[in-house]
Order: structure tokens, then sequence, then C-alpha cells
């Protein structure tokens, strides 16, 4: 090899090494991750705070530093990373559910929350501290079928059922910066959970492929499976035993069984999240960050808060939030996009 | 700059880069990563088997590759990680609390499962399919307390106790070789978790120190705790609500519950793991692996199977492993080692 083409070689090799050092002190210094993570929001007062946040908790040499694997963050699915209007989207499956059975079956379409789903009467269903109508016909829908039959059945009308108001399908109407902010937690190295009063069973089929978040992240309401051995091979059934209802005071519940851990970040949007606020942001020996997203986007999305016949209502958590320093969304005002167009 | 320096520098950072490479190539070529690994351990057949197993699923290239967030690997804990003799260490834990409370409290000593604790009536507390009296017992000492009050009880128990054989301490106990193949799996991209009878809440305090794994991976007997505000603090109260045993069917009912996917990889050592090493390895569209452990070293351990008064009864297990293919560890021949010395 002649001098000058071990001069050539040399030369694009310590040309490539310096590239490479200058492109790691740009992504570190130059460009503000942030701004590119977070590029949906607008600049408001909560973007900024949530920056600033994780600047700190993630700064080895802040006295907040928290370490990686108690760095973890809650996330409320309906209304808080998708839409939960006209109806929560788990109900849509479950009617349609109802719906083509009650067409085959005149015995079940005669029970009265088959009425109701049949006549479209939420609020019969979203009665009672927990909407009991909604769980009977969850309960009708769902038990007495293994795991891998309903599996099949959220994925084949995930696939297909579309959105009223947008003619989309469900799983495309994600909030945009709420993606954003998913994403944005694990580049800083959060694990990002969902902690619904959805059923984990019907949000584990898409989680992982619509947010990221793999089946052993989502948290939600859910019954005891019970084994059994068919022709020698296991199945699990889906029964309505030992319900649990992953709501309101039972977030922190669902929380403390599934993770044994306080989270350090916690995004809601009703006054059904705000057991989960008070349990991630008050009292918490880590510095903490709380935040709810208020809708208030009639044009865009929906326009709701305290809306008697809504499944969302904030009133107390609203009320609570200066006191308890939780940061409100304002979907209108902070969101340059709403959904990926 | 002259030529010469140049060509020195230029010479100097290729041959960096080829020493680079060649390091790689090493590790990946010329080392045998698992016999460093899994050095505690007699060249024996499930080792191989195991070795081999782990090649093929972590092989891009092989047909039974495995994609890393659905390589699931579960361990029962008592038996299987560290021992279970003379009681499961939970057990004994439990006995130091009894111990304690009724020395001082006359009405507490009279309960007859208390008496059972005093006189050291084993048979008696591991009655009934799912050992009834201990959970009696478990009741008494767990329920009530907040979360923070359990974990402090338990974390204090654990930094001082010792086991009556070994005298060490309980978490010095767990076994040399299993800890290898945690580490082992876990470096092969395995997320591994820890699937008990015994408590989720007593585990969480040192699972993350002694095996590596954190409180979310830890799958064990569990109630719903409460959530309060007092003095306007969250709190979460443990009760004896939705008592769930996580044992024998419960086991793969646990591991839906938590995971919400099928492990590929079992470790168990009694009857209670076999609905886990069926729900692991029967049907699984995934190729999986199952292990029983089994107490055959009554010198550096216990030797037991089938002792009626054992708490890792193993026969039907044991009965079944040659048809299912479940790899079965005989201690006294295949560990070099049990403990760390």
């Amino acid at each position: 090899m002649s001098a000058s083409v071990v001069r050539s070689v040399s030369f694009f090799v310590v040309c490539s090494l310096l590239a490479c050092l200058f492109a790691q002190a740009s992504l570190a210094q130059l460009v503000d991750p942030a701004a590119e993570s977070l590029r949906s929001w607008n600049d408001c007062a909560t973007k900024r705070a949530l920056v600033d946040y994780v600047q700190r908790v993630c700064d080895p040499k802040s006295s907040e530093f928290v370490p990686e694997p108690e760095r973890l963050a809650v996330f409320d699915n309906d209304g808080t990373l998708w839409p939960e209007n006209p109806v929560p989207f788990q109900l849509a499956y479950a009617f349609d559910v109802v719906g083509k059975r009650a067409a085959k079956d005149a015995e079940f379409a005669k029970h009265p929350m088959v009425q109701a789903v049949l006549k479209k009467d939420i609020p019969t269903l979203l009665a009672g501290d927990h909407h009991e109508g909604l769980l009977q016909v969850i309960a009708m829908t769902h038990a007495g079928m293994s795991v891998e039959e309903f599996q099949k059945s959220v994925s084949d009308w995930v696939s297909q059922a579309t959105h009223p108001k947008y003619n989309k399908r469900y799983d495309q109407l994600t909030y945009k910066p709420m993606q954003e902010v998913l994403r944005y937690l694990r580049t800083n190295g959060f694990k990002t959970y969902i902690v619904s009063g959805g059923g984990a069973d019907f949000m584990r089929v898409w989680s992982e492929r619509v947010y990221g978040i793999p089946p052993e992240q989502v948290i939600g309401s859910s019954a005891k499976t019970k084994f059994e051995l068919r022709d020698g091979k296991p199945v699990l059934i889906k029964t309505l035993d030992q319900l649990f209802v992953d709501d309101k005071a039972g977030k922190p519940v669902g929380i403390h069984q599934a993770i044994g851990r306080r989270p350090i970040v916690c995004f809601g949007n009703s006054d059904g999240d705000m057991a989960m606020l008070q349990y991630t942001t008050i009292g918490n020996p880590r510095a903490s960050f709380g935040a709810i997203v208020r809708h208030t986007d009639e044009a865009r999305e929906y326009l709701y808060d305290s809306a008697p016949k809504s499944s969302g209502k904030l009133v107390e958590a609203l009320a609570d939030a200066p006191k308890q320093g939780w940061h409100v969304i304002d979907m209108k005002q902070d969101w340059a996009k709403v959904f990926d167009e």
C-alpha cells in the first residue's frame, strides 16, 4: 500500500471518528431533545414544567435524581391517551358484540342491560359508582371465553370498527401529544404504564403496537381466569371471580398489586384518576409530577368536564389541582395537534 | 503535522478499530459465555439442554427465534431459588412475629393457630390444600398494617434472623447455580420473574437486592390493599379482601394477571409448580423449556420429594416429567456448589 493510500484511508478514518464524536456532542448539547420530542405541544406551562422535571430527576448530579428502576410513569387511558366519547371505546366493542348476539338470541335480548345497549341508553349503563350496568354488559360479553378467543374477538373488532365522529379506526385516534410524552419519558429511562378502568385483557391486545407499552405494563380492571386442561392442553377461561375495578381508589391498589412501588409521574383526565394522582404526588419521598388532560376542544375533540352524563367527570380533581401542584393541560390551548393525520 | 505523525496516528487508530472488532468476535465465538456463567453446575444433561435452548431461541437465524419482549422466564421461589426447609422462610418470619406478639397478648396466644405456631406444630399449619392454617397466621401477622409498616417489619427480620441449619441469614441462602441461571437468561435478553405461593409483598422487600428481580417482576400470593388518606396523605393498608393464593392452578392465573403473555421458560420444584410448567410448555407456539429442581442432597441441603410432611411434595410433576420433556435437576449430582460460600 502506498503512503498516499494509507494517508487517504487514515484521513477518512480520523474524519469519521471526529464526525461521530461531534454528532454525539451535538445531540447532547446543541439540539433540544425535548423540543424535538414534544413538537405537537405548543409552548405552554405544562410542557416547560415536564421538561424541567425530567431534567431534574434524570441528572445524576441533581439532589432530586431518581435511579432508573424507580422512574415509573402511569397513564390513564380513556380520555388521557385516546378519547372516551361518545362512549369509552371498550363499550363500543361490547355494544357491537351484544348487538350481534341479540340479533340471534331472543332470550339474551330480553336482559334489561342488553335492552339498554340496544336502545343506546348510556345513562342506565353508566349509572352507579363503578358503572355497574356497563360491568354487567362486559361480563356477558367477556366471561366464559378462553383468553385466546377473547383476544381474537378484540383484535378482529379493532381492525375494522370505526369511530362515528372521525370515521377512523379507534386505534388511529390516540392523542399525538401524549404519544410524544410516552416516548419522551421512555427515552429518559422511564417505564410507562397504563392504569385504566378499562379491561386489562382488552387493552393488552393492542397496547404494544399502538403505544409501545407491553402487556405486562398494562394495569386494568380484571377478574381471575380459571386454569383448565382441555384435551391435555392448558387453557385460561375468563370468569367474573374476584372482579377488580381499577378505578378511583382502585387505581393505587392496582398499581401496588402490579408494581409494588410508587410511581413518580401520573397523567389522568377525570375524578377517577384523583386517587392515583394523590398516590403519585402527595408525600412521595421522590420528586413527582402530576397532570390532568382537560377536554376543552369542541372542534378537534370534545368539550366536557362536569357534564352530568359524561363518563369522564372532572370536578374534584380540577378543584384540588392548584393546591396539589397538578398541571392542567388545556387541550385547545396547549396542543398544536390532537391526532396524527 | 508531518506525514510520519499522520501515519503513526492513523496506524494507531486502524489498529484500535481492528482490536475492537476482534474483541467482539472473540466474545461471540471464542469464549463460551454459558460455561463461564454456569460455573456452579457440573456438566450435566440439564445444563447442556438449557444452553442449547437459549442459543436456539436467541439466534435470529434460527426457526425457533423468539423476539426479546417474549423471552419471559418464571421461577418458583421456595425450594427452587432458595430452600424451603425446615419451613418456608416466610413462615419462619410469621413464627417470629407471632411469638413476640403472643408473649405480650394473652388473648392472641389462645388462638388455635397461634398455639400451633408456639408448639411448632407444622402439620396443623400446613394441612389443607392451600395450607389454610398457615394462611390464618399470615393474615394475623400481615393484615391491618400499612404497606410501609409491613415492609419495615420484613426488612428488619431479614437483616437479623438466621437459619437453624446453616446459621446464616436467610437471604444468604439462595442457590448459587440458580442465581447463575437468572443472570445467564437476563444476559440473553430474558425478563426473569418470581412466581411463588409466598406473599408478593414479603418477597418484594428484598427480591431486587437478592435476585436482581425488581418488585414488578414478583408474582405471589396477595390480597387487595385498601387506599386511604390519613391526615391528607395516601396510605395503602393490607387486608384479606380478594385473597389470591398463587399456587398450583393459581400460578398460571397469576402469570396471566400480571404479564398477559405465556412464559417460555419455567423452573419449579414441586407439584405446586405443575400447572405453570404445563402452561409454559404444553401447546406453547414458542419453543419452551421446563425444569424441576429435585432435593436429593441430604448433606449440603435436604433430601425429600414425597415426604408426607414436606411443603414441597413432588410426585405428580416428577411422574409426568419424562412425557412432557421437563428436565429434572438432581441437586446432588448436577450442582458443583449449592450456596455461595
